[in-house]
């Protein structure tokens, strides 16, 4: 892994950025990823490899992370999802299967074959090695920006912030963690708000391709809800998340996905009330997605 | 100013960025103005402001500068200069005057106003205390990656790569800088192999915006040509600078302007004879331009 550089930016002196778009692969699902392959541990020897279903940024992580300890890797993905992260997947050694494969039974198609081909299934999210190995960003954030009060991140099936939540609060109860969803994917702003897990009953038609999961997985809820470590959960529009894309091409010179937009989109109109003091930091998650789709973002024609 | 950070990428293990886009401003001029402002001293009191001819980031620069130090800053920029970079300008407080200005007739005009006005001219490049504000990316450079040998750079006027040369050969002698300009605006590159200073007869048509000067400036002539500070100097086409703008947005997830891509449009193909103890830096030094303009990059519309 990387670590990746907390930066300050002209867009507002308080704002801090955690910028996982330059993390190994373009986003933070490597620290997963390959803490996940690591603790597999004697496990790997008896394993023909590695098995996920994504729609993107985990398989090349996972991808990534089988070749540097060795393993096969099969990926199971949609096949709508970017063909970037496809060609990024392929070219880091992974085999991948997209032919059939949907948002609704890429799930299913990865834990059959897991099964048939003795291959070890390791989740995009609802794993604690992965929700771990996110963990490692609050640590970072700790570290290098000690009295950050606010931590702001994306939310799709609760991976990142989980991790994120428990190692912050574990080392600084005091700091609010605060994750953002999609309004048109907002199953875990329901989830915490009602206390129940809520699931997305068709496939959101959001921008944010990295949180179309239909619900927080179990562990993710365990963290987020039972445990109440997510100070609050909140949502943009898909307007805020367009123009975001582009306040963070032309102020923070970087390349943002939407779905690593997600907490600067929620952050931009609310940052006046941080003190450089007391900086809120805002985890940019990825950046891995179409030239053509950042065109029309870039000349207002996907908004 | 900002320490920029050095990044790893996932572009070369022996690739080492420094990513002058992510300096205040967008661009490495900050480093140059804020020097000169900072030397004017005792000079500042006498008189009225600060004024530059510039094409964009240096006149951005300066108005951060003279915002910082407190002093009136007035711009004299091309009628035909990006838009984004005039309007930086005028957030920053400073006054900008472009009707009637063009590429020609904006040095002269920037000379005139100073006298008229009592203002203090601040060169684009042509200026020791500019170089030396400059010649700190060579030390940075120089802390976080010492075992670098060598290191690359765009060339305009010649203000950053002579600070550049100034620092790193007086510190690691055995170092190379090496500058990158495009085809179409080769002056340095003929100045260098003549040992003559050659000038450009016309606007070149070259998408890098911020390298169409004339001709590089008397004491960036001085370091780069008389005193061979810089070892070698290279051109690229406008096929590669455009690449390379792609490559930079998907690859290393950073927004930087033609300009800013030189060095790394020249490195692209060389990089593997560099080794991870060896690095190669390259600096990438603005990422200030048009959406409209990344959108046809994007696309392959403006190649």
């Amino acid at each position: 892994m990387r670590r990746t550089p907390l930066l300050q930016t002209d867009l507002h002196e308080s704002l801090v950025i955690m910028a996982e778009c330059l993390q190994v692969t373009g986003s933070f699902k490597s620290r997963g990823a390959c803490n996940a392959v690591a603790c597999l541990g004697d496990r790997a020897m008896e394993t023909t490899g590695v098995v996920t279903h994504s729609s993107g940024n985990h398989a090349t992580a996972l991808s990534y992370a089988a070749q540097t300890f060795r393993l096969p890797a099969l990926m199971v993905i949609p096949a709508t999802a970017s063909p970037n992260k496809v060609e990024a997947t392929r070219r880091l050694g992974a085999e991948v299967i997209t032919h059939g494969i949907t948002f609704d039974n890429r799930e299913q198609v990865a834990e059959e074959i897991a099964v048939e081909q003795g291959l070890h299934l390791i989740h995009t999210y609802d794993d604690w090695d992965i929700v771990h190995g996110g963990a490692t960003t609050g640590l970072e954030i700790l570290e290098d920006a000690s009295t950050a009060t606010c931590l702001v991140a994306p939310v799709g099936g609760g991976g990142q912030i989980s991790g994120l939540a428990l190692s912050v609060q574990s080392f600084c109860p005091t700091a609010a963690v605060i994750g953002v969803e999609p309004e048109l994917a907002d199953d875990a702003a329901r989830s915490f708000s009602t206390g129940q897990l809520q699931t997305l009953t068709a496939d959101p038609p959001t921008i944010a391709e990295g949180v179309k999961s239909k619900a927080i997985g179990e562990r993710n809820f365990e963290v987020m809800v039972r445990r109440r470590l997510v100070a609050d959960m909140v949502t943009v529009s898909e307007q805020e998340l367009v123009e975001t894309v582009c306040l963070a091409w032309q102020t923070l010179r970087l390349t943002v996905e939407p779905t690593g937009a997600l907490g600067l989109a929620w952050l931009s109109g609310r940052i006046h009330r941080a003190t450089p003091q007391q900086p809120t930091v805002v985890l940019l998650s990825g950046g891995n997605f179409e030239a053509d789709q950042m065109a029309r973002i870039l000349t207002g024609g996907d908004q």
